[in-house]
């Protein structure tokens, strides 16, 4: 099994070596990085760790600026993803934070970081235990900020 | 025949559940379920599906959070569906439930129940019973909330 | 020749039935009827109807809602129309009446039979006779309310 | 070489007609017409005209209305041209007029006629003579309006 | 190696001339110039200069205006660019300088020269020094205006 990790030089935390770190504790698996510029680089590096460098799964990691431009650019990349994901018939898990989901700069850190590693929890299930993803559904899981829980108590 | 059911651990109802029991009273068919993290995991889930697990019709289960970024994901998520079923020819029921057309968590829960008990009815007749649909073209079915009934009484 | 008809039940207005009675008045041709339960499911039913049941065009009828909700699954659906049109070489006409078009349920029910009678003798045209479209062009034609009519008089 | 013009019969002139005399002047051509109901109409003309009657370029000529309805309409079309250029190779100029671009139905009509012209002249520079094109790449062209002019002096 | 440049009429500065320019900096690589006229063209344009003329990446540059017609236009050409990327397996540097971005022409002549030329760099280090990127990963780089830097100081 491999698993790339797709990031780029314009995220403000190395979102690509959190979530190596947080892979390696959790599964003994083969990583391919891929780093771009921007975000709407991401679906073809994709699509590219997929069909070119042997991928079973990839994370793209990103964080969007917060202006209504960067919004768009966010948009279109998470497009791309889908679509990338569905001429492969493999999963891209988006780990995207938008910096003004933060208050400030440390929060923001923080929430980078955080996301992205239970996202890699995420997906070392997808690949290797998808029965613990069922056991969670519909239960108001978070990547992040805390859960949300289930509407019933 | 076979219906899979793809559903996520981010939605606050197990609605997957609520599917496969709804789905088990109207017709004798086999199941398949796959569970995601969120709602854009949902279209490739539902083609692999199709394509890896011979279903042949899938119900996506999901329930977008209530922020505008949410409401985008969910745009993005229906967009891979629209593109996961134009690339197999055959039909995805998307049963979205916004958590903001529920007024607290109650009504969530079963607005959620309920929408998703629904159209594993019209999943049932989409693919065993195609003339019950016909007989019903134009009266303002809805799922969830009450008929709207048809515009000439 | 075949036309297909593809209608939901979520529509106010059985307009399967209504452009059926007009496409009879206009020509002699096989119809195929296949209704499912909302706009979204419109695209995938028009593929089908013409890579399974062989049709040469299809309506697609439909009636989105009023909300913010229902305008962004009927700018889905439409998506997928152009999608299902490009991957057929096939026209698919496209008749949705937005449920706020009209002031009340009365107008609502003329203005939904109106539109989608006019796009059926468009559907004909398309089909039969190019050459009457070609000698409209330019000429500000409109389905259901008044044409605008040419803007040099 | 054959140059492909893909028309509405709701936009207020005669587009099509107009594009044909321009192209008339600049080059000797054959030219194949396609007339359809409206703009959504266009790509799926468009994507036939390559296909199925061997041309070499499209002018897609559409005139959306005022309306927001309209103005996503546009949109839908403006991504299946879009679409069809990527699943053919070959290029769509794109000729829309938003009805709400001009103060009243006189300059309506001419922004209709001299924007279909000036990106006649475009289509044959594309075709035939693209180091024209080079020759101005970034000296602020407009179709219609006056040319913005480069942002040095 | 061969990099394509795709630019346009509509812009206000030569950003092709500009790109070819520092791309000679930094690399003895080979240069192919395809001008459009404005940037819904730049999609095909680029898929073309994969296909027909053996580039390795494309830089599609582009000024959209500061319109919300010319906003939704640079929407729909982004997302023709992505499917562009995803159906070649190639990696296209979108440069799109907003007409809007720069508070008076001077300096929207001057973010337009400077993001192109970072981009050249970029695109050179996609297809050269891909180690160079991984180094830079997370550190809140940013093309034309000053870099954002990494959130931890």
């Amino acid at each position: 099994m491999k698993i790339g990790i797709a990031d780029t030089t314009f995220s403000r935390v190395n979102m690509g070596a959190v979530a190596i770190d947080e892979l390696r504790r959790h599964a003994t698996i083969r990583i391919e990085r891929y780093t771009v510029p921007g975000i709407k680089d991401l679906p073809v590096a994709c699509k590219k760790l997929f069909e070119e460098r042997g991928c079973d799964l990839v994370m793209a990691l990103g964080m969007p600026g917060g202006k209504d431009k960067d919004k768009l650019c966010a948009h279109e990349a998470s497009q791309g993803l889908q679509l990338a994901m569905l001429m492969t018939n493999k999963h891209i898990i988006e780990v995207f934070v938008h910096e003004d989901e933060a208050k400030d700069d440390r929060e923001l850190a923080w929430l980078l970081e955080q996301r992205t590693r239970e996202h890699a929890v995420n997906a070392v299930k997808l690949l290797l235990y998808p029965k613990e993803l069922e056991r969670d559904a519909g239960t108001g899981q978070r990547q992040g900020f805390p859960d949300a829980g289930p509407a019933r108590q």
